[in-house]
């Protein structure tokens, strides 16, 4: 296994850089003076940057293509404020060599103890049937599988490998530790539990994530709501018995859960779980918005720039109790 | 089998009334001088009327139920400016023994015919998969059966027992004669007849149609842009080698055809199938919408009262050409 | 003190009926022979009921008015099949005489303890200023008096005497158990607390609540949003050293609250406790007022009547596992 | 008549060119060496290629000004992955010396046929008041003139020469194919077919088209609805006899055809034909400018650039099938 | 000329009535015990009242019929809360022997003074051009009255006869006060005065009034925004050498003045004479409905029941200072 | 004193500058061949211009910050179309040596005259309570300075020192323009001048202006309309006897005079008062907005560019009588 080297996040000016980086961008290109060149954005999974090569460019090009692993040696340097790699070498390597997870953004959280996290709540469900529709949706090793690397989005949050795993897992806790507050209305746990564990089942299929998270053609000509739904539906067709009633209320809970009309859910929220996990499905996606908009904006600045997915600039202070 | 009698539009003052009805509502009142009397909404597929018991009222009702079939004798009077019946008997009838299509609105074209041009069109379609879907799908003689019944609305139009096979033939006309319009562009007529046939098809579980028109609650949670993806979704699954492709450009069309996300599809069209078929449903859909306002109109009125669903006065008038 | 006697959900048919109501309306009438007559609307706090003088109804009713507390004697009898109370004495009451509390809706929690966790919640802030402005305010004895018995809502929902009270604490109760499952997003639970407990303060001038719940003029033309923020602006100039920062994200997130402009949030959230306290306020509004609408649905029914709040019908039903 | 040359659409890398195009843009620039040097945007009705003069700017600029007709010998070069003409001689021509359609996007469509077409449909209208009103505005010369050359937008769909010709003609058409299906409605056809012809036909005031498509003046604060009814509603005028109703309905049609208010309709479609024409009109827009999204996008892509226009991505595969 | 008699606003219980009305709605009813009787809306300019007539209630509406003039004898009382005439003769009038003007509401100015101050306004236009324009079309007798006569709406303000030249003096009288403060911004008065005068003046189309305020056929289908453009349009093609540039910045004014198009203007405003002229006619609008809805309001009312027209409740107090 | 030297927007190509500007974004860069060079922009009240220092950048440099006032030699040279300074001289100065006014946009009209009549206005408020209030706020020196200076937008109007000052005067003499007009209506005058004068003092704290308009924290996170009221709610805390009912329908203006919820008013105007000071605010802002966009557009063009703020292009021009 070829080791990674520098992470891209740690790159300095001045630095002889000697590091492994997907190609997210390729171009060859002719000087004023008629020599050409090459321009190329590297990128791992703490971010991007440009790269040039300035000599024998055609010939160290060859052969490099669009999501290609590179092995790359190169010193960094910083032109109009920008940090860039003056590269010296580049070589294509085999994915199979390296740790492609070294590559691509991915949750900073450990999968394993997720996972484990999530057995544990599926472990929790009381209801046979139900328990019986996720044993037989998860039991598929391969749903298992990208449920744990999907991405949860393409845009603002949870956008990289475990987003939907985590994102999972967050609505999940948040409806344990906010349903005995509500205790006595009775909600229906088992409901609430597997309509959150399944509300966006369909993204496995809504983003391709092999490299480069994107969208697939069944993500958006279909979306997630309608694959999620459909993806249950069909499950429970094959479990014996499993009740009408039961069925109709799952769901309806991951139709509604965009919780209105114009963010994609044919239906609103109906039943008193629909609006809970709608609202808590709605506050861990805002929270980790907010959080990775502030987070990328520099630290002396106390507001985000404007962003349009929120029609805001978002404040960067979280107040600290000077006596604490 | 009991003939029906007379229909409630052919009703007039003075008339002594013998015919069946179903009963939409029922209530046993005290007048204010201590006499019980009762009160009933009669109704047939031509409409609604107001009857009353004034004598021996609780032993007459006792029996008669909400929904149930009864024959009754009467004689009309008007009150108030409103047509009611006198009744003098009443009595309860066996469903079998009556013609219910005689009771609840229904089409006024032919059925027949109307599943004839149907089934001309289906033998239309030449591609094979898409054939075999159909088949799958309609050689279940219950779905047959309900696609012919099934209303394609609660509401303003094609709100009556066989709407939705008008309906759907209609936007299958509307298809064929459009079509040649557009030739030079390619559009696939395969995708665009079976899109068309299957749009709606969800809504035999939408609607409850049995003795009065109205959802179920599987039509109000889940609805029939989600029931009818799905059921097409299952039939592919059931027909090996079903092109992924072609399944996916034909659930889009499915899950767009309202064409907005706030009239409840969960993606915009973006294909040009998808949007030919959304305008064609929704022009339909609008002519019909249109014209049973107005019918419902008095001929004297050049305006329609102004209509909440489409937020206007409608002009009742067709200019007629003097010289022709 | 006088006893209240039947309460009004409890009336039956035929029943003898001897109880203390507020007169919510009244109208002196002339019956078409000519005689006069009288109707009242009385209520207490389990609802409404009619109620009817047929003699002497003009002295009976010499100087009883619009908000007076009554003692009624009548018979309960059913007409057009709703309850009503012939009314054969009735008298004006001094409002000393009777228990007010038991005239107009009130939450069903117990008040005490209710305050009582309140208090507790109080204890647990950190920030020495933020307690000091919460001593600042409640230290009024005149605050927390209303604070205790002010509504949250004329309309929907907490729209009952100690629905503030009520209404704010179980948003506190969900911030304190969903800060856990984000805990390393470093949110401040003083603010968060302090915000909760202040955001909806200004509905003590907001509503009168004596013996009818309704807006005052002050609530009309200001609303609590400002109120609130304006109080607490207020308090917090008269503690010394009070933070700057503090201030401003405490008001931002009062003045934030609502979540969007159109529902009267001068400012949208820009902070996480913002959002925070904006969703979990709006999560509890929508449990609440879903759960008595569906309470105020016939039992039978599985959809309530069209919520024009809502937008929607409801569906009154939460699956019970058959097994458990 | 000078020859047209080289269309840029077909020009490829080292090509030696010599043709005719518009000057779109032109500016004089100093390099950083203190050499001065020019920058063009050159058209042609394929489309648009940056030009440069690197010797002798000032002298080969002189007279040549925007709008321009000139000829052009130059070589084509990549440079940094756009092709580009580096001029060697330039020069200008007076506009009566070239087919000046060959510079501006055009239909693809036969003029002559499509009149012709047109014609014979303005001969199938029987009512006599309607023929002679289609008489009065197109026997005017510069109208039929200015009527075939008009473009329909100038933005999306129909953005070029005969444009307007070509979109009026094919919602004739769409009425002619549809009508039959709706026959039982009774539907004016002379009705539809006049309202067809008019309800664009202020455009020929609302663009400018000489050599660039431009709105005038005239179009951005009066605009083509508001034209198109006025010039209608004048020639109606000079028309002894001609129906006050008849003239009423055509106007609304020509007034409502957006379909909606924020559309710019100042009415919305009260009439059966008004709302049939609208959704004609409608679906034509929509159908051409899906096409010219698609067309534009390179073959390779599945999904069109997301388009601010209908605010979603295209899908640019119709469905082919296989066995065919 | 027959005297008008009581006005329906100054009817008190118990008064001998004898007075001319308008019949709004009449109805012949049978009473349970099956004797005839007649319900009458009866109308003047100060209000409406319910008329019955309990004797020979059909000889005595023989002929007598919707927007007849009648003369009614008639005792006043009170039922149900309600004033309301008990009838003992009516007669029908002929509309010419009475004072029509005492039957339908009316602008409570003095129309003769009015026209003087407005053609006073007029006189005051430099342009010659425009003063060309405005005779042109008051030169036309008719228009001149129906200008005096006109309402300027059906619904909350100016609904009454003289309410356009009401509304269209206040705007004039509005821009001469508010010019002066914008001097330096060199707007074009004339512009301005004469947009004002024309602006709505197609409503002496859009509205009947003969009896009944009414929208026209023309009205709804065609609407007063464009009348107007329309009918100055015509009139400035009369005019030899017209400015086009004049004739465009008027037009668009008028096109213009509803200021958005989702308010029925086919164009936003663009120049600063349009946007002027749109927010003076908006507040004088918005003044005078919210001030007929105040004085339609119980004098101890603070606020006005909630308004569709302007989704709010409004606030009836002006407050009065105590010292002056 | 430093003199100001040459104005930005009077500088020519090939001019000898010598002038102060302040540095209002500064960069240090590296040319491909190695050498240092920095680019800074400098404004003055008049606007900005690029300045590029090619030699000894670093030295030049050193020492100068975001913000400084600098004193500056160079050349004016044309690049690629926009003029910029080659600059050979480059010095920090203090800025209490130079005068800062010239450095920052501020309105043309005279201050000094300005405060003149708003004190004029002031002295005729006649109610003695409104009177205190007036003084308690302006007689804090702080504030009343503030006032002078603050602008009233960062955006498009009003954006520079002196605008909330000149804004603030507009829509007095508005109001006392117009009164006369709507004098029936009794309208309380000094409450509109009150509301005038106080209704944006708040954007005394939502704007920092010191060198650069920005909005402050405090704008952001809570805005003017909060700032506004709460500051006057405060200054009548400190009245003794200031009526209740006065303030309340102060404050309501101050909170209602955005007009609508989206625009960030928490209430919607609901006194005559309120609407009032709603439309000439609104008529200041946008003749004033609409008057910079147009005189920012080249002299040639007769539209403006789109505007975003507005959703539309504006017309330049203002007609002008040719005979005049």
């Amino acid at each position: 296994m070829i080791p990674k080297g520098h992470l891209i996040s740690e790159i300095g000016d001045g630095d002889q850089v000697k590091s492994v980086f997907l190609v997210s961008e390729r171009r060859l290109l002719t000087a004023r003076n008629g020599t050409p060149y090459a321009k190329l954005i590297l990128s791992d999974k703490t971010g991007e940057i440009l790269g040039i090569i300035w000599e024998d460019a055609p010939q160290k090009m060859s052969g490099i293509n669009l999501g290609d692993v590179v092995g790359v040696k190169a010193n960094a340097e910083t032109y109009e404020n920008r940090l860039q790699l003056r590269i010296k070498e580049i070589r294509r390597f085999d994915e199979k060599d390296v740790d492609i997870s070294s590559l691509i953004p991915s949750t900073r959280r450990d999968m394993a103890s997720m996972m484990e996290e999530f057995d544990r709540i599926i472990g929790s469900i009381r209801n046979s049937q139900l328990k019986l529709l996720i044993e037989s949706i998860f039991s598929r090793g391969d749903i298992r599988d990208e449920f744990m690397k999907a991405p949860a989005a393409k845009g603002i949050h949870h956008n990289y490998i475990g987003g939907l795993l985590e994102h999972t897992l967050y609505v999940l806790k948040s409806i344990d530790a906010l349903l005995p507050v509500y205790a006595h209305m009775g909600l229906n746990r088992d409901m609430l539990i597997v309509g959150a564990i399944l509300h966006d089942i369909g993204k496995i299929r809504e983003y391709s994530y092999n490299k480069v998270i994107d969208m697939t053609p069944v993500g958006r000509l279909l979306g997630h709501i309608y694959l999620s739904a459909h993806m249950v539906d069909q499950h429970i067709a094959g479990i014996d018995g499993f009740p009408e009633e039961l069925k109709l209320q799952l769901l309806h809970m991951i139709l509604g859960h965009h919780g209105h009309l114009e963010f994609g859910s044919p239906k609103l929220p109906m039943t008193r779980e629909a609006i809970f996990l709608h609202m808590l499905d709605d506050l861990d996606a805002k929270l980790i918005g907010f959080s990775s908009i502030i987070e990328a904006t520099p630290e002396e600045e106390v507001f985000t720039p404007y962003s349009n997915v929120y029609n805001r600039h978002l404040y960067t202070r979280i107040y600290q109790d000077e006596e604490s």
